[in-house]
């Protein structure tokens, strides 16, 4: 997790950063997301990670409500973790932080390609306007301040 | 920056982490984006950032192809730093992280809009698929494995 140094910047991307920001936990949330993977054994198998670090971000996603623990078995008591809606809404987020990847830094290709679970179809993360449907540039974006902006509008 | 301790997960989102993965890089490309800043001295204004760390960041987003320097005054000899297209290409990321911490993360409501400069409609980041359009629900995207997928696909 990161520091928290920044907390004076009224920024809902650094927020979300907080939580996802680092490898480790990216890893576990898409094992989560698209393994399906819940059991603490079952993430240290697929990522190879140190049990210490591995029950620190789970305790943190935990914590955060991006993940909730659910008991499977009573003796010897083990748990768990599942993802909540919070969790399961950072999947847009995995899915462009994929594509930028995909772009410039996968010298030999994608090494996933997310699909649609109806139609086989490929899906991707499109910047989209609420009036007139597609963003064709990135240049085309502008912000104003929102209802939650607390300081004067620079 | 991120470490490279996890350099055998063939993960394009885990790469892009690498650059983006934590705040102040994260501030940096939002004001480069969205308030047109260049210079050393306006994004040090813009953030509050230790000018070791801004320096660091700026660096290593030009060592990484996310930004150009470019000389705009000769004596004394002062440099900008430009978002390249490989830089420009996070804007996505930012937006998808922004509508999750949106939603999560922000008690008084959205700080910023994004809004598209030609006809000021809200701009969002929306999962597409590409054969039937939209994606309904996060638990409709699978992953299967692309052309840079190096090991066996468990």
């Amino acid at each position: 997790m990161l520091g928290r140094t920044y907390d004076t910047e009224n920024c809902s991307a650094a927020r979300a950063l907080e939580l996802v920001g680092e490898r480790w936990s990216l890893l576990i949330l898409r094992d989560a997301l698209y393994r399906g993977t819940t059991r603490f054994a079952d993430f240290q198998r697929s990522l190879g990670m140190a049990s210490n670090i591995l029950a620190t971000r789970l305790t943190t996603f935990v914590a955060a409500g991006l993940m909730e623990t659910q008991q499977y078995s009573a003796h010897p008591e083990h748990h768990e973790y599942r993802l909540t809606e919070k969790g399961r809404d950072l999947q847009p987020v995995v899915v462009a932080l994929t594509a930028w990847g995909d772009r410039w830094a996968a010298p030999h290709g994608a090494p996933v390609v997310y699909q649609h679970a109806g139609c086989a179809g490929a899906v991707r993360d499109q910047l989209r306007c609420s009036i007139c449907g597609d963003v064709g540039s990135s240049a085309d974006v502008t912000v104003r301040p929102g209802p939650g902006m607390l300081e004067p509008w620079s």
